[in-house]
C-alpha cells in the first residue's frame, strides 16, 4: 500500500467560507489539501453582498483592490416601496450604514460569488495551494491512528475514476447546505423559524423608468413583494417569493419560469415599466431558516458557512459571515499549531461562531418585522443618524440601529471568554479598562478606524490596516505625549524585555536569521507592535523617543496628528476616537482577526506589563512573566 | 508596388508621451501605427514620479488602479539636510503638496517607468492597437500627395532586415531628448540655462541608520550633495552630481562607477552609515536645460515630451509633462477629426504646452536657488500652509506656494485663447463671469475637486472624475436650488434644443442606433452634461425637477449635498467650492483634458445660452446658435 500524504487540513468546498480559509492557512505557511465538487467556480449568480466589516477584512489582506477592479455596485440607501392608489409609491430612504457607524466603507459591495471566489483562487496559488476539482469527500473518521495527523480522509473523483486517502490534523466542511460531514456526523439542523419558503432570482439587464432601480429597493404591492438589488455590469438582481410554507397550497417543490416571475415582476412595479434586455442567471430554490447544534464534536472536525446556518438571501449575510467564520477559525488553528495557544481555544469558534448566526437568524425575522408595523418617520431616521447617546431614543431607533450594525458587520459582538477580557476573566489587575471607563473599546468587537500619520515617510495611513491579517496578535502602544510617558515607554519595553514576558517568550527561535528588512515580526510571528504619539510626525524622533524594542518596528510608529471630524476638538484623534487619554495613552491589545482583546492603562513602573502578562497568560495557557516563564 | 496603407496617426517612441496619446486616440477609436526602436518596454530605472495631477488624469482614464496595485512609494514629505559640525542634520521639512493645494493625493507617487509603460501597452491592446518594435523612422514628409493622408512615413527594423512605407494624417515624435523627427525638421533646441550637469543614478535596496531614507531628502553637505527618493518594493533612489559644465576640469563625458558613487553617498550621509544589499539599476548620463524652438512646423507633424524639453530630473516633471502634452494634443487632433474644431485649433498645442516647458526650466532654476539663499522658518512654511489670503505673505512664501504648485501639476495655467475665456476672447456676453467676478475657477486651469451624491443610486462620489477622458467638454449645470432656478433650466433646455445650438448641432448622425444604456455620451461625443442641484439627495426627482434633455443624463446627475472641510459654512459645498452662488447656480464649460473654458451664469431666458453659443461658436469655428448654425 501506498504511503499515506499528510496534511495540515483538508478542506472540503470551495465557496466563500473554504476559499477564506484557504487562503488564510496558505498563507501562513500550513499544508492545504483543498477539493471541491464543482468542476469550476461559480460561474453566474449566487451570493453577492459585501458588508463594511468584510471590505475592512479583504483590504487588510490586499484583496480588496482586486475585488474593486469588477466595478461591483454600490449599495448606499435602501428605498422603501408601499402600495398606494396608483400602484407603488416610494415612502422613504434609509442610509445602508448610517453615520453613527464609524467605517470607511458606508455602502454594501455587489459583486457575484464568482468573481470573488476567482480573487481568492489566485491568492491561494500563490503560495502553492490549487483546489482540485471536480472531488469529493467519500468518508472520514478522526481515528487518531496517527497522532500527528488524527483524521483519516477519503477522497474521490466525482465519477467515481480514482480515490485518494490522505490523513490531517484538521478537516474542515465548507460544502454549503448539503454538508456530507455534518450529515456524517449526525449534527442537526435545527429550524428557528418553522416557516419555509421558495425564492425566484434573477440577474439580468432592464429597461425601465422605474426611479431607484439602481437602489437596493424593498417593494410591497398589492400584487406582490420584490427586493431589487444592483449589480455589477449594469445588472440588477431581483429576488421574489414564489411560495412560503405558511400559504394554504404551500409546496417545497413549487417553481416559476423566468417569464412567470418576470410578468409577476411587471405587476408589482406598476405604474412603472421594466423589460429585459438579457437574463444572466435565473433560479429557484427553497430555503428555511436552520442552524447546526454543533460546528465540531472533536475540535478536529469542523464545519462553516452555510453548512452551519441557512436563512433568507434577503439579509445579505450569507457570504459575510462565510468569511468571518473561516478567519476565527484559520487564526485559533494557527496559533495552536504555533505553540500560541492550548488546543482549548479551539472551543471558541463555536461558541462565538454560533452565537452570530442565531443573532443572524434571529435578524432576519426582526428585519421584516420592523418594517412591517410601520415605516418610520424622517425624524426618526434623522436621529438615529445621529452619533449622540440621546436617552429619548425610541425602542424604533434602537432596533434600527442595531440592524444597521449587524447589516454593516461592526454588530458583530463576542462575549467575553479566555481572549476577550471581561469582569470574570481570570486575569484581573487594576490597570485593565473596561468599556465607557478609560476606553471607547469594547472587548469581543473591532477596532476602530483612525487615521494616523506613518513617522518614517509622512504618509498618511489607516492606522486599522496597517498590520496585514498575518495571524498575530496587534498591540497598539498608545504612547500619549511623549513628554509625559517617556518613563512609562521606558518601564514598558524594560518589563517586556523579560525573557519570560508575553513580548519575548515567544522570539523567532532561528534569531540568526536576517530579518532587517521585516516590517511586521522581525521579532516573533507572536504578535505586531504599533506605537502612535500624541507629537507632529516631524517632531518624532524615533531614536532618541522610543526605547530600541519599539523602535525595532519603525515603520509602525505614527503620529496623532491627523484632525478628524468624529472629535473635531481633539488634538490626538486617534487616541480620543479608542476613548483613552491623550496625554497618558494606553494600550489595546486586537486579536488578529481584528477584535480588541483587551485595553490597559499605560503607567510607569511594571503594573501595565504585568496586566498584560496576566491576560496573555490567559490566552497562551502560559505562566507568563514570573521569575522564569512556565512554558 | 504594393498600397500603402494609411494611418490616422504615426507614433514614433512608446516612452509616456508617445503611450498617453496611442492610448487615448486608440480608445477613440483612431488606427494607428506606434513603433519603437527598443525591443522591449523599459526594464529598470528612468523616470517614476507621478504628480498629484498626473494622478487625477491616470484615474480619470481607469489606469490609477493599475498602477497602485504595485504598491509605489509616495512622498509626502520633502527633507532638507544641510552640513553641521558632526556632518549632517535635517533643518526642516515641508509637504509635496500642502494643504493650500486641494487635491484628491497630496502626494508624490514613484513607480518605476517600465511599469507605467506596461498599463499603456495592456490598454491600448484592449483597443487593437500594439507597439512595434524594435522598429524606427527612416524618412517622412508631408508631401501631400493624398490629401487626406498628406504625410508619408518610412519605417525600417532596427536591424534592417525589413522596411515598410505608410501614409498618415499625423505624425508625432516622442523620441525623447535624441529626436530624428526633430532634427530632420531642423527644428532647433535652445538651452535656456548654459549649464549642463553630469548626474549619477543609482535604484537599490539598502541598509542604513539615516532616519529619512524613506522621505524625498535633499542633502547638502561638505561632501557633496545628493538627493534621496524612495521606491517601490523597498527601493531607495539616489541622484548625485557627477560633474557640471561650470566645474574647472568639466567634461561632458565624465563618468563614475556604481562604486564610486556609493562611496560618494557614504560620505555625504556621515555621520549615518549606509550599505546596499543590492543595486537594480545604475547610470551616468549628462543632461542639459533645453527646449525646442517650434514643436510643429505644419500642424501635421508633432514633437511632444523630452523630444522639447529636456531638464535635470530633480523636479521629478519629465514624465508628468509628458502625459499632459499628449492628452493636450490628443482632444485636439480628435476634435479636428470630428468635425468639432478646425484645424487652427492645433496651433493652440505649441502654445499652451510650450509655454508649460518655459515654466518648467524656470521652476528647475528656482527651485535651486530658493533653498541655497537660505532654509525657510518653521513659521513661514506654517503661513505656506494656511489657505486664507493674507496681505502679509512674504516673496518666500509666495515662491513656496507657486513651487508646490507646480510640483504637483496644478500649477499649470494656459493662457487665455479660443478655448481658454478671457477678456479679450472674441466671445463676449454680460453673462460670462471671470475669476473672482461670479467664479472662484480660472479658466486654462483645472476644475476644482467637489464631493457629491450620485441621485440615482446615493453613491458619493468625486465630481471632477464622474465624466471619463472620453474626449468630450464637459458641460457642468450647477442647478442652484430646484426651487428657485426651475424656470432658468427650463429655458436653457429650450433654448439647447434648437437644433443650431452647440449642444444640438453635433448630434449622432446615426441616431437610431441604441443608447439606452450609453450614460456619458447619449446624444453626442461633443459633449457629457452633469447636472448638480442644491438639495438633499432624497429629494431629487430627476424626472420631475429636470427638463428631459438634462434628464436624459440621468446618471450624471448629482445632489451637493455632502459636507466639505474647506468650506464648512456651506449648504452646498460643490457650489461654493467652485465660487458660484448655492441658490443660483451656474454652468462650467471644461475642456475635455479637464481645464476650464467659461464660466456662464445660470438665468432666466436665452442669455445663458447665447452666453455658451458664443463661446463654442469661437471654439469650434461655426456660427451657433444663430436661426441655422452656418456649419
Amino acid at each position: 500500500m501506498a504511503t499515506t500524504e499528510n496534511f495540515d487540513i483538508v478542506i472540503v468546498g470551495a465557496g466563500p467560507v473554504g476559499l477564506m480559509l484557504s487562503t488564510c492557512l496558505a498563507r501562513w505557511g500550513y499544508k492545504i489539501k483543498h477539493i471541491d465538487n464543482r468542476a469550476e467556480p461559480t460561474a453566474t449568480g449566487r451570493a453577492d453582498g459585501i458588508q463594511p466589516r468584510s471590505l475592512d477584512l479583504l483590504r487588510n489582506m490586499g484583496l480588496k483592490r482586486k475585488i474593486m477592479a469588477h466595478d461591483p455596485a454600490k449599495v448606499y440607501e435602501v428605498a422603501f416601496w408601499d402600495p398606494n392608489s396608483k400602484g407603488i409609491h416610494r415612502t422613504g430612504t434609509w442610509a445602508s450604514c448610517p453615520k453613527f457607524i464609524d467605517t470607511r466603507y458606508p455602502f454594501t459591495t455587489l459583486l457575484h460569488q464568482g468573481l470573488i471566489e476567482r480573487v481568492f483562487i489566485e491568492d491561494i496559488e500563490k503560495y502553492g495551494t490549487s483546489v482540485q476539482r471536480p472531488w469529493t469527500i467519500t468518508a472520514f473518521k478522526n481515528d487518531g491512528a496517527d497522532a500527528q495527523y488524527p483524521v483519516k480522509v477519503d477522497l474521490a473523483h466525482v465519477d467515481g475514476t480514482a480515490s485518494e486517502t490522505v490523513r490531517a490534523k484538521y478537516l474542515f466542511s465548507g460544502e454549503g447546505a448539503r454538508s456530507f460531514v455534518r450529515d456524517h456526523l449526525g449534527i442537526k439542523i435545527r429550524y428557528k423559524d418553522p416557516i419555509s419558503h421558495v425564492w425566484g432570482v434573477m440577474d439580468g439587464v432592464v429597461r425601465t423608468n422605474f426611479p431607484d432601480i439602481k437602489m437596493k429597493c424593498t417593494i410591497h404591492s398589492d400584487a406582490g413583494s420584490i427586493m431589487v438589488i444592483p449589480r455589477e455590469n449594469n445588472m440588477v438582481r431581483l429576488y421574489i417569493q414564489v411560495a412560503s410554507s405558511s400559504d394554504k397550497d404551500w409546496n417545497p417543490r413549487k417553481t416559476a419560469t423566468a417569464e412567470e416571475v418576470q410578468q409577476h415582476a411587471k405587476e408589482i412595479l406598476r405604474p412603472y415599466t421594466i423589460s429585459w434586455d438579457r437574463v444572466e442567471w435565473f433560479s429557484v430554490y427553497p430555503i428555511g431558516q436552520g442552524i447546526a447544534e454543533q460546528y465540531t464534536l472533536d475540535e478536529r472536525v469542523f464545519l462553516g458557512g452555510d453548512a452551519c446556518h441557512t436563512h433568507s438571501p434577503k439579509a445579505g449575510q450569507g457570504m459575510n459571515t462565510a468569511f468571518l467564520d473561516a478567519v476565527n477559525l484559520a487564526w485559533k488553528i494557527h496559533h495552536v499549531e504555533s505553540g500560541f495557544a492550548p488546543r482549548s481555544i479551539l472551543s471558541t469558534y463555536e461558541s462565538e461562531r454560533k452565537l452570530i448566526a442565531e443573532s443572524l437568524l434571529d435578524f432576519d425575522a426582526r428585519y421584516a418585522k420592523l418594517f412591517s408595523a410601520r415605516i418610520p418617520s424622517a425624524g426618526e431616521v434623522a436621529g438615529a443618524s445621529n452619533t449622540s447617546h440621546s436617552a429619548e431614543e425610541n425602542e424604533f431607533v434602537k432596533t434600527f440601529k442595531a440592524s444597521c450594525e449587524f447589516t454593516s458587520g461592526y454588530g458583530v459582538a463576542y462575549n467575553p471568554n479566555t481572549i476577550n477580557w471581561g469582569p470574570s476573566h481570570p486575569a484581573q489587575h487594576p490597570l485593565i479598562v473596561s468599556y465607557q471607563k478609560g476606553t471607547s473599546l469594547r472587548t469581543g468587537r473591532t477596532f476602530h478606524p483612525a487615521t494616523v500619520t506613518r513617522a518614517v515617510d509622512a504618509n498618511v495611513v489607516h492606522l486599522e490596516q496597517q498590520i496585514p491579517l498575518n495571524g498575530s496578535y496587534r498591540v497598539y502602544i498608545f504612547g500619549g505625549l511623549p513628554s509625559k510617558t517617556s518613563r512609562a515607554l521606558h518601564d514598558l519595553s524594560t518589563h517586556l524585555s523579560n525573557p519570560s514576558s508575553f513580548y519575548s517568550v515567544f522570539t523567532h527561535r532561528d534569531n540568526d536569521k536576517d530579518r532587517y528588512h521585516e516590517r511586521h515580526n522581525p521579532h516573533t510571528t507572536f504578535l505586531t507592535v504599533c506605537t502612535i504619539l500624541n507629537a507632529p510626525r516631524a517632531q518624532i524622533d524615533i531614536d532618541a523617543m522610543l526605547p530600541a524594542v519599539f523602535a525595532r518596528y519603525r515603520d509602525h510608529v505614527y503620529a496623532d496628528d491627523v484632525w478628524d471630524q468624529r472629535v473635531p476638538d481633539a488634538k490626538a484623534s486617534a487616541h480620543a476616537k479608542m476613548g483613552l487619554d491623550e496625554d497618558a495613552g494606553g494600550v489595546v491589545v486586537v486579536r488578529p482577526d481584528g477584535y480588541v482583546g483587551v485595553v490597559v492603562r499605560l503607567e510607569e513602573g511594571k503594573g501595565t506589563t504585568e496586566a498584560l502578562n496576566g491576560y496573555f497568560s490567559v490566552v497562551t495557557g502560559k505562566r507568563l512573566g514570573e521569575e522564569r516563564a512556565i512554558l
